[in-house]
């Protein structure tokens, strides 16, 4: 599995490859500069430290004060970080810095319009796999940043047995205890289910959590109330804004939404040399 | 440079890690299995053949077909692949290979509704290297799949003279020959300007093409009239869908859009077993 | 993280280095062979695909066919692989291939042993962290082919609170809430104790899992009885053969044993070549 | 061919894979910490240095001291080593810092108490490459450290002809002289031998070294005298610490054993932080 | 794409290996010693900083003092470097340095022999792809540090149309019209022609650049009669030091000579400890 | 160790890089053609599979076909080499394929030009560590298809005791002492002397071969007569091709060049499509 380390590089390398023919001809190496990174628009902030990360992989020389921690709310035209070191550095880095910057404030920004729609404190908002190739870890960071939970964070460190898992296996019963069998005693099973006799199978297979998929809210109330505590229970499918409102005080404990990452635009900041 | 082929493996890596526990404990490794992957909302498609990729590359005996080719429009509820191969493989590339597609289709989708604004068809309309970090090829692909060009690649394989670069090279005059006497003869230099008399001393120096940033359209007019022909002219900033039909005629060449990229959210695609 | 295909290259590449340069000079590139492994001594044989994948990893063409699988007991003198293929891929990848199988099989036949002196089927035997830097996955393959289960394979996948994290953060309590509220909701939270008082905070934070951590037979009883099946019950700390048979009926549910992998030996297979 | 950092960071990698969940969410990143590691029963200690590099591999700004040196015999209960930085770092690294350690030891120790059972000094006690795949340099660095000689490090350093050579080549003589025509005048050519014509066939092609594999001692004792020194003689095969001793004398100058590496079980050593 | 300490760690490993058996067991590792470097013959020096990390690749504690800066005369006997630091790390990377430095001073010192030969101050001598594989942009490098230019780095940053391109296509004014319609605005299109007929169809075409493929004298000077301004002019194949001359005054841009690289020798220059 | 496939590798992504915007833009990607490599000039060919590897490694559904073996003398205008498959395969490897065989073929030549000249079949022409970096491999492969040997391959497989070593260590005697303690018993050592006396001490040192650094052919003479077939002998150090003839006879057994590699000028080959 790749590191954010890692990330960094891939993406210097792909926006820098052989040179920077524009700066490297043109800015002398030894030119000091400084710049400031700002917020063209309101914003929950999160990256700053990826972003200086960026600068620094290039010339570990730079030096970075960051003026907000991630997760801070930003105001238009904020400062949110200075950049100290070679010209030359400032100006290859700004763009990949600014990159990873907007995207993941685009991330925290929706999610915190999320969290702020949910009134009821025992309800736990989760991320899904949704996410850009390679940004899993990133994308997941910034959606705590925001102020949700992650949901597992791939296919290795959680159970979820989905539709097609039951129908291959020959039904949620078998499929559950198969699995207990076979998996560490730290990870606990989850089963996506559609109807209440699912729910009910679930429940007797002792399942860890149950995920109602795509249930109206009729169906959901029998559900939790089928349940009874005895499973953790999940909801998922078209969650938006504001039916996250009416799920206040059904007795669901996690509601995950793709959303969360999918549909997230970046915000804009901008790189300024003072 | 990672290659795409590289991309696909660090999101599986990321994705599935030491193992996918659900499916590797509970699916047989010899059941078969067929998906087809559908779209839930109308969309213009893009990267077919690197979600098909997705699957081959976790086991080159799947076979994929696609009922449809990047760029097509497809409604909603189409079908726009098979995949056929063993059940496990299916399941264990479905979220990785709809990540890719639904990003790279939700791009070209959102170019498409710029390009159908754009009455001009002597106007290039092109991105920006405001692109998600390990991206910038796929990304780029999916503008044209779109329907628009693409601007350089990265920082090596165009000249653009920025405010940054002429401050500390001394000027335009200066920044363009030093650049001329240092790159290839087959790279063009491209100089940002915010007002005319930059216009002008761009023009003097000989750059090939002018950048007009955030220029409004009297002033826009203005520089067209005062180049008058002798270099290409990119319009830049803040561009919208509305604002893009009122350039058409005005003798502008380029427009650069940024929010072609960082602004488009993934389409609505989803796989199913059958 | 790298995958077993890796590994194989690591070796391939750490025996052969930049060619054999017995083999390579003295047995031409065009004479096939086939070669036979042995086993020298009853063992549990483990790892028959992956010495295969040495071999195939050097030359696709190479063709191994297995006369057991992975778990079966195979007595002195046994077959347990054919090799057909060039002659060179035969012996540049035998002592590679050996060293595979003779440490994996060296595992299964360890586990086994163990496996057979735990008459209490509802107790879990498991393995621990303590592998081979690079053979974590391999290891804890072995373990169950051995006829054992795996704990966590890593510290991603599981939380494990120990002592240390218990007192730099401020007692059990703490430390599982904190935890509670920050890790996946599929993720169970397990505490290591080492007395009674621990046992019962644990409890009552709601642990998942408690690791009794050296104690004696007496101590893990009332442990178990103060427990009373609401948690799930680890023992761990210098379990032997013997001592396993004495946790029959204990109520205990999961035995770990870090001897299962790091006090094996390889078993001793050769190859020949017919 | 992979360096000791590279396996380091595989070793890590696959330890802490996208993080650990425990530590990373209770420990909070500043608290300092300072650990020591301990050995739990006599051993020759290996791999200090080795197990230091796994803490400054996660964080450089950590310090390790080391109480002894590589090969040093050290007494149950003593510290090895006192480890000083971030909390975090120690309980992250502490695992895989032991896993290296207590191998290598566990070969050190080793390969002393056959070292202590060779009388004659004349007599060169060697390793093989019946090593942990990916461990190569490690092992054969521990075998040095116990006091023993290594063979060669692969099959790229040093010739050796074995029985599967000879037969495919067409005899002892032939194999010789390919070879010598083949490889650089820096290398050695051994021969694998099993009875005394072969013993005379590889003496009279002038072989830098003749192998005597599985002879007992008196057809070992006819070898010697008929080489007379003409060639350097190795003893391989089911060597014991006891058979060790009646080697003494004999006129042999190599013995190599597979059991040096191939047997060593893990020594015990902890961490405790203080 | 590989950097420069991309290619000096690959050096360094396929010298060194898995050891320095020689400096390794012989050299103390506290040792210090000081090294210099030294022109064994008259020569245009090209590589001091990259010979000195070859160095502190090794050990970064190493410092290298350099007497000269690339791109100097050197005289035979001069030092053009000194480094100090441990002596192992000397000796280790004595070779694999003197290596890369002579090397680069041979293209250098070759290409500054054309430069002195080109009367005609606007013509622009510049080099080829006939590199070395892996050693591109060091030789392109070296090329300009005796005093060329460089064409394009690769098939990525410059369009030149070819013969078999212009076939395949169907014709000249089809190749170029697709061409640009597809490539960046701040690309320009070269295409090679080899008679006066395709020079003329290049320019109505408006190739930015043609390339006058081994045409004689007469023919170059019809050609750029006939160009008149309208294009850049390129002159291609088997151009001598002395032809080069003859090329003064004759309107012509840019000369390519593949001899710049691939006929240049190494220098001499050996490295002493003192 | 990177392998000759990781160098092609390397070279093609140093050309071709994000992608080659000629040939990609304008030949359909279904277009199949055939290419023919010419020798333009007298040579020793050698590198044909590897420049064919070149086109595999972009579509395996390449075919070449070779029409000479490496090692062959090929006459100017034979055709060596056919290769067919995509017409955009054959465009875009050209010149790394030929960037490849024509260094190759350049050593073999030079080679080939100095094995002529050694009348006395008992002296070894070998080559040194004068190689291009990264290129180790290849070009002491093409020393041996040009018919000279192979000293050792790098600082790890070969024991060469120089000055530098020699007195850091405190004279011959003891450095060669040291060594043989150390290093495995299949290596030989080697010592680099420049005088008689060295030689003498060398000889009693046992040194298995003794290299007579820059002597000239007297000292060698009485170099010789000392030895007196007590150990190898190597001569080093300004051999020129006319030198190597007045060693016939002398009773040297290896005479090393440098310039068997750094000196040797790339071969004349070109691609034709047909």
């Amino acid at each position: 599995m790749h590191s954010i380390k890692d990330l960094i590089q891939i993406a210097l390398k792909e926006d820098i490859g052989p040179g920077d023919i524009t700066t490297d001809n043109i800015i002398d190496s030894e030119i000091m500069g400084k710049g400031i990174i700002v917020a063209k628009e309101p914003l929950v902030i999160a990256g700053l430290e990826i972003s200086g990360d960026v600068f620094t992989c290039i010339d570990p020389d730079v030096v970075c004060r960051f003026l907000f921690k991630d997760g801070d709310s930003v105001a238009k035209d904020n400062v949110v970080m200075v950049i100290e070191g070679r010209l030359r550095t400032l100006l290859k880095g700004e763009r990949t810095a600014l990159n990873f910057i907007q995207r993941l404030s685009g991330i925290a920004t929706n999610v915190r319009s999320y969290v702020e729609n949910l009134d009821d404190r025992k309800i736990r908002l989760v991320d899904t796999r949704k996410t850009i190739p390679g940004w899993r870890m990133l994308e997941k960071y910034a959606v705590r940043v925001g102020g949700a939970y992650n949901h597992r964070m791939g296919l290795y460190d959680g159970v979820l047995i989905k539709d097609n898992h039951i129908v291959a296996c020959g039904g949620i019963t078998k499929a559950v205890e198969n699995l207990r069998d076979k998996v560490s005693h730290l990870v606990k099973i989850e089963v996506e289910v559609s109807d209440l006799p699912s729910v009910k199978e679930a429940l007797e297979a002792k399942a860890d959590v149950i995920m109602l998929d795509n249930m109206d809210m009729d169906r959901i109330k029998e559900a939790v109330s089928l349940i009874g505590g005895k499973a953790l229970i999940e909801v998922s499918g078209g969650i938006t804004r504001d039916s996250l409102k009416l799920l206040s005080g059904s007795g669901v404990d996690i509601v995950s939404v793709g959303a969360l990452t999918h549909s997230a635009r970046s915000m804009d900041l901008s790189m300024r040399i003072i």
